[in-house]
């Protein structure tokens, strides 16, 4: 796929949600993966699916920390680089919000002086808050954001904001030959069950009969990603051969409100919990829709998965995971069929 | 002025412009210094000045580095930490944006670790390009600005955006007690002739006799504080015992055209020289003039030194400092009467 001595491909943060898909999906075209992961957020057992697998190696390290020298040592060898490594949920990443501004800014600038030492291609996955509260519907990637640098969730927002610029820095520098992905929500099986999103959220309550809890009144909308789609359009970005200045956009267009979405899993999960309804937390988006023409145009990319197909096989994983699978699920045989 | 035994106050930054007015006013009212400055961009004239002043003590270091031992090992002392470390005007924070963005972010977060250590109250210099290019005018605290955090100014606007967050952060954890001011355009003797800013710019190419540059038509705005008013403001907002959970914007409300600075200055340097017009560059705001009801309200702050004069003692210092003394300067004896 790349230059011939640089067989290894580094994924940190591979053992999180989206990192263990991408790597199993990196496997699957036959790259030999070095997966990096303080195993702050990430599931054991997304990991140990791919522990088993040839061509993948675990080293567990943070990346606000310099590299380790088991990566740094073999700096030649790797093609490409992979920054997935934050906590992505707000309950996860503002628990210690100083780890996670530095994990976006220590930690991208350290795996970018890896890839400008190795020579390698580097690609950031950034995130739809970059967007904030949008005021522009749907959101293109020229649009500047609307969010609150003062605000409980600004360790993460403007940790990636700041990640993005260090990361056109290093190409407009001629450091490094650099992707931006923006991931807007994204869901599927290793979802945490409880990292407080709306998806595992609603599922998880669902499943397990208690009483399903939406944050305000469930009037905002969120477009839903299926993490197959997402992981088939980093790779891409990856492999493209663009101008690396502008960031894409990934994620599904299909918007819904929370309270659709709510309709969806209960008729999946036919589930009969009642619904509470609490306050809306500070600073969260109304609205989010991505444009992704940017994304179709340079990579020829756009999502697969419908929604309920996406939801059903995502509920499958849930009951398996929590161990109610014995649990009558009667719509998900048909919407996965 | 603040407990018996921390009789230190830490200025970080300052050697430069602002930091070295700041310690001068520090040491007018009987407070004892430690400035930690890099000199990447400070003046040594400026230091020089201080270092002949009882009650200052000047330690050379890079805040992206641990503070040194000689300021850590006396934490208990320090009552106050400044941090107005970092390069300001664009050609010099663009030299090398992954240390503007490191200075701002790993240099708050390790002053920041030192005011939570010592107990100290700690006050961020942000700045108005938080707002970037604003699209509502005037720029109240609470709009969330127009900032491209893909392009050149990222590394400094998107650096200082993250240090609040950081910040609000501390406070939000109980770790500081933190202020934050959004500093705009300010003028004064100690700036840099060379830096690239408008005002310098200006009164050094005037003076000298060489052609005047104005970036863009001149019709762009802004509004120019004389740097004695912005110190009163930092050294109010410090000792206030406001709620520190908000950012408070200082700077000069009197908003004129580059075109009018233009005008003034010709006028007060006597200047023939002609004038070439540039092309803008990129991301420059094309308006900026603070909204200052929250300085009023919480600190009793306002600009006191009109421009004209503020302008006649720039003129007079750059002139002195240019060694072109002897040059007719008819206007600044009249305006600063």
């Amino acid at each position: 796929m790349h230059d011939a001595g640089a067989d290894l491909v580094l994924v940190a943060g591979g053992a999180g949600f989206i990192g263990s898909h991408l790597c199993a999906a990196l496997l699957d075209r036959g790259d030999r993966i070095v997966c990096l992961d303080s195993l702050q957020t990430a599931r054991r057992s997304n990991l140990q699916a791919l522990l088993d697998r040839p061509g993948f190696e675990f080293i567990e390290g943070d990346v606000t920390r310099p590299l380790p020298d088991a990566i740094t040592g073999r700096a030649a060898r790797f093609g490409r680089v992979y920054n997935l490594a934050c906590a992505a949920s707000p309950p996860a990443y503002q628990i210690d919000p100083e780890h996670t501004m530095l994990t976006n800014v220590v930690g991208t600038a350290h795996l970018l002086r890896f890839a400008e030492a190795a020579g390698a291609r580097f690609l950031l996955t950034s995130t739809s808050e970059v967007y904030g509260d949008p005021e522009c519907h749907p959101q293109r990637e020229d649009y500047r954001g609307w969010v609150n640098c003062t605000g409980p969730r600004a360790c993460y927002d403007e940790g990636k904001r700041a990640a993005e610029a260090m990361t056109f820095d290093f190409a407009r520098m001629g450091r490094a030959d650099v992707r931006v992905a923006r991931i807007f929500n994204t869901y599927g099986p290793h979802m945490h069950p409880d990292d407080g999103r709306v998806v595992s959220n609603l599922i998880c309550q669902a499943l397990s009969g208690r009483d399903i809890t939406i944050h305000g009144d469930g009037s905002q909308t969120r477009s839903f990603c299926y993490v197959a789609d997402l992981v088939d359009g980093l790779i891409r970005l990856m492999e493209s051969e663009i101008d690396g200045m502008e960031p894409v956009n990934l994620g599904n267009p299909v918007e819904l409100t929370v309270n659709e979405l709510l309709d969806l899993v209960v008729s999946l999960t036919g589930s009969s919990a009642g619904v509470t309804y609490l306050p809306l937390p500070v600073d969260d988006p109304r609205r989010r829709r991505p444009d992704i023409g940017r994304a179709e145009r340079l990579l020829g990319w756009t999502p697969k998965v419908p929604l309920d197909a996406g939801l059903a096989m995502t509920c499958a994983w849930f009951a398996d995971e929590l161990g109610i699978s014995g649990a009558p699920l009667p719509a998900i045989a048909h919407a996965a069929e």
